[in-house]
């Protein structure tokens, strides 16, 4: 299958980055040599104007639209196109003098000073104002030109502010929602500890200082952070559209582990999912594990929008802002983009083109670095990323990415797992569970998406949902349902504990709690301490038992493994419950990845589900595959090790970066990515 | 010996706990539940109204008592008493919103916000208004109710406030302790870094972004904050008692280890102690230490009093708020509040008797759970501590806990210990001293008290003073008196260092240092690093010495062990001086538990102690006795471990719980206690 | 050579400290018994007024300096003079009240409460002026009495205010520092993330609350501190100089460790430089690296005006701040100041002569314990030290330290290296890279010099410039001179990153770079985490590399080691160019103690340095000399072990101490030196 391009205007895989020739504007040597270079190394885009707006408009209501327009012009001229950004992930100086209010109040009620990025109130209408002047004019001026292919919407939304313009539209946000104070008070459980609220102007944000018992209160919060800002982002993208409605718009993400945004509600006004990706390569815990987390963050961010989707920002070789900054080594450069490609990118774009001199991110690397040569071990893997893109785009380009399992994640049960005060309080490791139950199928090469709990479940064959502590309102039907009409369906300890406003689930075994479809209900949920564990025996093998261990009290279901230790010695571990064509599995512990590795090699071939080959895939090696609009198969073959390896071939392929054909044991060198097209 | 009945109106042990029935009433299924399954698990009293002011005042002077009335009727007709709580523990949002002085102001000058609990100023006129107005209302309604039989101030009285009010109360708190500015400045050695006050307003307590190197400040200021604790508490007191002074009055106390508030001060107006006891079962280090931990707290709460005390609160399996929260495993439950009753209980009562469904405690456990059902495993071993409550009423409730040894501990030494700048500021183990030196005793059955500073010691065979750093006004005249009355003393390091406003006791041997009872002074005191040790010689044992050794300088003392390393080996460790009819010991270092182990049990046979029985107790049990109105031992046979555990019997007993006659060896089951009578 | 004396009133080793009557004057007795104690003690000096502001000027305007003439006159009858301090460093209760605006504003915009020391804004007109009266009515009443010998100006200075009155006057040092905003924009590199300033009010200090990611500003605000604090410094030195300009001025400074100030722009207006040396004896991590280090502190001190200094604070026992503070065993005391002594102190002087009794600096230790009495070792060492002071002064008062070597330190290179974001944002170990380039001089006998980035160079050997990350303007000539001219200059990892405003030098090898001394340019700088090493090749043998390995692209250089691991196996690690008539070595990595001492012990015989015997020097002993004004080399030999040491004399010296002629074999016990005249 193939999907529209996202960049209708430049309907190739893009290869370029951010590029911020405002900081050189003093230097038009600078921007010469870029030019120069930029085309030495096969980029076709770069990012504009993300942090232009003091370049743009130094003073109120007075606009410096030329530097820029020769840039995007000379650019052209070059073949270099435009991603151009809207401004407001940083303001001037003047505006933050001018209209003290868009300055953001943290949690504790102290406005912040000027200085960083995102320190903007979201609320603001000063703010709101303003950046709809600054958008609208980029739009008249830019948007018909012919090389402006993309809006870059603001950069990395995130953060939040309390300030009492925040607070006013808090207040509406949940009088709409609940219409009544004593709806609220039931849904947040606040006649506990007498923090009945009686007047709407008593609701206020979270605080250390204040409010922090009231969990219901913090979901809301933060689902109001999200609907906030995803209103800021739909004002910026109207003001966009409104001059030229064809021009697509993204706004870059920041992955999975990103904190705060819920970035299923965020998605929904954007044309085009876009992110930057920033793993920590040749970390102690090794390559696989990094490449691993990463491929579950590139799945999430394809399945937003079940297309493919852009890898906006990497770095060409260190990040500066992790404890550690490696250079990533021979290779990994090239291979750290050949992965996204691999989970459904459609680009290889870095931060940032020419290094920045001074400043906080002076020594977070570029494609042209302070030697602003070429003469670069890392400005020659960007080409060879650039000529490897060229390579891929006919065959790959646009097409599709078939997956037939999905895991569910779900932003707003993290946000509820690290304030809740329950059976482990130092860690309940959700990004943990999620990992271990998507390793086997990242390794075995079966497409997994990672979708949100309102997603549509009908077309896949199995749903793994690792601790699903919170069902939102109607999950449970959906996951009913998907199981009636024969999926499979696989749930780890603390799922269906809450509903959808962190109110616990009552009685024992209930159709709200799933208990009709699992088969049984939990009595108690035991903890254990860092480093303390009990076993899970299930088929003669024992596996360890981490962090929770569930009571289980079976109503239907079936007990495949027990525990092996502790009073609870003998009780459910592994269960399984047949539920109209469907089946549902539970893991009633915290389990390692051995366990998962052998669960899902027992279960997996069960099922419908296609693998990339049917081949042995070695330790440090992943498989991944697209599908392009012919129906073939275009596997990507990434060795993560720094030492060759190899794997059979099961038929031949046609390698569509060496252009040639492959057959038998293909050998693929440490660091590198083969693909190959059935 | 029998104390008068702690509720004489229900003179019997109280089993049930904490119910917050505000948080169901819109579900009145729930009440009539509740009261069936109390009813169920030998429930025989609850706690109410301790957060129930927003439902009780919901708006300023509209008072809404009917649901009270009903649920109090509801219970008293089902057998269940009520312990009735002031709501000042948590006020509601109106009050705040009405009067913002009632929110605390922290140590850096800012304002809380509304929100946790005991978020209130205790100085402030408003708050007190407010609390004297709703107390007296209750007890107006309910104080002649036949159901009443105990008023619960409050709730965990702690905190401090640093408002202006506060401030000011300060300032006249020192004014009459001190009269002059110059008795102070010398009090204080506030002439040091020209920190001279020369007019009282210069006062403010302690913080640490303003004075914070004045500990005499830092001491008067806790001073203050309990004594504005207890004024405030007595203001409750005096509106509840203003009606019916018949009702007795307890404040749940939170044990030895809490922070902030000298409960051997608080005590005084209360007419009975009682506390909330959350040990941390089933932890790394050991059952055996977790319940020699909390005996150690369960004496000092009975020696407030010197009587028998009510354990108001301890979970029925799980908390939520320790690091990791585990259950309780089967007998646990049932021991845990055993070992209360060992110890000098007349109760156990539980937070709380239904889980609540939301906010931040929903996942600490409860009778009942949210299944909202019996059949649960905390469900019947709740019952089953019901039935054992119940079995040991007739023999048990209201008798004594007879001790002959005594150990010193005072909230204000640990203060102190805590902010002083010293030989290690990374800890000085003031509690880890106050175990090691109490561990003999618990573990041989040795009843020992847990007394202040000023206590009377006269009737004490064995005084223990560990690391007694402060001496306050007259320490020294009561413990030479002991001495030289026949008592013998034991010190460690660090004793005798400050007088009563931290102030260094200047000279060499000196009465005020003690140094006629112990026969030496101290010249100088190393500091250990943490894995650094040096040894104690005793005996031709040697054992570990830790963070402060002593170098003394002799004067009248025998010296019975020495230093083994360093520069100052062979200088005196242990040391024993003869005074009047007594003896006084010294440890003039850190030891471990295996020196104290063989120091006391060579020591204590010398000594006229009586033991619970004349055995070889095995390591993980520990033994304890109250005695009858008769005279008649009552001895608790505990069993720490998860393995059955024998103890050789000397003679006959009364097994009170088995209703049998136990002779020989007994055999104790894992986690579980015996009482036995002579 | 002889220097002029420090003190020329009384131009003798100083033996004494603080001392702090003001503590005591309610106890007469006190200030007896402390003069009596002070002449056995044989100390000839002490320092007064430091903390004595609330004491002298009770009340504004209103002065009080009876007790203080009376004190100093006593002092001076038996033979103890005055070291006079200006009391700013701590002020009075009643002006913090009257003149709030001293008090400091911290980088998140509160101001302060009254208390601690250091807490006073130095931008202040009100603090200015009160702080100028009251000193010059010190020197009005004291700067002609024959006690006075020398002004102590404040206390430890050190800290910063962020007050408004702060931030204008910062605004106008960068006015006058770059004229232009547009200049200041390009030195910052602020048009990164629009932080473009556009008018002087905007510019701010930095703050976690604001800016932090500019780290240009970072750096010229911390200039501004060191220059508003020097500037203060001089108002005081104005204020007794314009009394009497013939007492030499000091400030007790902090040592090569102290944060915040840059001392050798700081070091300029004094006569002499003085400082307080509190290393931690005896901790785990050995004796030789605590002298190593602390030896490296007071070289730092001695070069800052290239003479001797003073030992203005050291303690004769344990301090009360360190973690844990151990006592100094049996030598330590008198060792510690020999040390300083060996180094170029003409000075011990301690803090303090009379233990405080209350408040936050009790535990301190001093010559004058709490027992009043001088029956304690700390006394009678303290004695043994004052008489090995005496023994010395004719032969060693005033003389030189004649050194070859220097090592580069810039302070401000710290500053940067603690706040920018790049390859080890867990740190960049600038005082490791230091110190392993220091110990093997150290160790050897081989005097070193520690100067500033702007010192002359050209009287040198050798210099090593460890980790001279920052260029300053100019720097680069007196590199390239000093190697032209014949010197050696050792440079390592993450030199000459950036220019004087913390922007990145770009181009490949440029003369900025110094890469024409070099014979190199860096493309790559790896990151290594901690635990993580590669290795240097370096003559068959191998050593560790750590933290950072740059990927050095040799110019003319040859190249001496190289990598063993990595992709970078066989990249240049060690490289030594020859320019002019000098040689320039480079180590690209971060190497280990075992790479420096096999370096420098092939190295250091090929250059023209002296050391202080020819002879090998056992691990734990230390060599040092000074040479006397007819070019007598006197030479400490310490040992910092506690067994003794023996070391192979070349020729016979002249024991100052013992007063006997050495030959042959010299024996040094444990904690001892010997002071050898050839």
């Amino acid at each position: 299958m193939l999907h529209n391009p996202a960049t209708p205007k430049f309907p190739h895989m893009l290869h370029g980055g951010d590029y911020n020739p405002e900081q050189w504007l003093h230097d038009p040597k600078i921007l010469e040599d870029d030019i120069r270079l930029m085309r030495k190394a096969h980029i076709n885009c770069v990012s504009l104007g993300i942090f232009s707006w003091a370049a743009l408009e130094p003073q109120q209501d007075h606009f410096t639209f030329a530097w820029l327009d020769g840039i995007i012009d000379d650019l052209y001229k070059n073949g270099i196109y435009t991603v151009l950004a809207t401004p407001s992930g940083a303001r001037p100086q003047w505006l933050a003098q001018q209209y003290p209010e868009v300055l953001r109040v943290s949690e504790d009620g102290h406005r912040n000073f000027f200085g960083q990025r995102h320190n903007h109130c979201y609320t603001s209408p000063a703010y709101r104002e303003r950046v709809g002047i600054i958008d609208k004019k980029l739009a008249e001026r830019y948007a018909s030109h012919p090389a402006v292919i993309l809006w870059h919407i603001s950069n990395e939304f995130g953060g939040e502010c309390h300030c009492e313009l925040c607070q006013e539209a808090f207040r509406g946000y949940l009088r709409e929602k609940y219409g009544t104070l004593e709806a609220l008070n039931i849904a947040w459980w606040s006649h506990f500890w007498s923090h009945t609220y009686t007047d709407w102007s008593q609701v206020r944000s979270p605080s250390p200082r204040g409010e922090d018992s009231i969990h219901g209160l913090t979901l809301d919060w933060k689902r109001f952070v999200t609907k906030q800002t995803r209103d800021f982002m739909k004002l910026e993208i109207d003001a966009v559209k409104s001059v030229d409605p064809s021009i697509p718009v993204t706004a870059n993400f920041m992955g999975l582990y990103a904190y705060g945004l819920d970035y299923y509600e965020l998605a929904e006004p954007l044309d085009v999912i876009s992110w930057d990706s920033y793993p920590q390569w040749h970390a102690p815990w090794g390559n696989q594990n990094v490449a691993m987390c990463e491929s579950l963050s590139h799945d999430m961010m394809r399945s937003l929008k079940d297309r493919s989707f852009l890898l906006m920002e990497n770095t060409p070789s260190t990040t500066n802002w992790h404890n550690v900054s490696k250079l990533k080594k021979p290779g990994m450069q090239t291979l750290a983009i050949a992965n996204a490609v691999a989970h459904g990118a459609d680009s290889g774009q870095y931060f940032q083109i020419r290094q920045s001199r001074g400043s906080c991110e002076k020594f977070h690397s570029a494609v042209i670095s302070h030697t602003g040569t070429s003469d670069t071990r890392t400005f020659r893997e960007v080409t060879r990323t650039g000529e490897m893109l060229e390579s891929l785009d006919a065959a790959v380009y646009g097409t599709s990415t078939p997956a037939k399992a999905a895991i569910v994640f779900d932003p707003q049960v993290r946000w509820l797992l690290d304030v809740i005060r329950g059976p482990r309080n130092e860690g309940l490791d959700y990004f943990g569970t999620l990992q271990k139950c998507y390793r086997y199928f990242w390794r075995s090469g079966i497409n997994v998406d990672v979708v949100g709990q309102t997603a549509d479940l009908s077309g896949y064959e199995l749903v793994i949902a690792p601790m699903l502590y919170m069902f939102r309102d109607g999950v449970q039907e959906r996951l009913r349902q998907f199981v009636d009409a024969g999926g499979t369906l696989v749930t780890t300890a603390f799922t269906g504990v809450v509903n959808d406003t962190d109110l616990c689930l009552l009685g024992e075994a209930t159709p709200e709690k799933l208990s009709d479809v699992m088969g049984f209900w939990v009595e108690e949920v035991d903890a254990l301490f860092d480093g303390e564990h009990n076993t899970i025996v299930l088929r003669d093998r024992e596996y360890s038992a981490v962090q929770l261990c569930e009571i289980v009290r079976p109503t239907t279901c079936r007990v495949l493994g027990t525990f092996g230790e502790d009073y609870y010695k003998g009780s459910p571990a592994v269960t399984l419950n047949a539920f109209g064509r469907g089946l549902a599995f539970h893991v009633a512990a915290g389990a390692e990845d051995d366990f998962y590795e052998d669960f899902f090699s027992e279960l997996v071939p069960q099922l419908n589900l296609e693998r990339a080959m049917e081949t042995s895939v070695p330790e440090g090696m992943s498989l991944t595959w697209r599908e392009d609009a012919e129906g073939r198969r275009i596997v990507f073959v990434q060795n993560f090790l720094d030492t060759p390896l190899s794997l059979a071939l099961e038929c031949s392929y046609e390698d569509l970066l060496r252009h040639e054909v492959c057959e038998g044991t293909l050998t693929v060198d440490g660091f590198s990515c083969r693909v190959l097209r059935r």
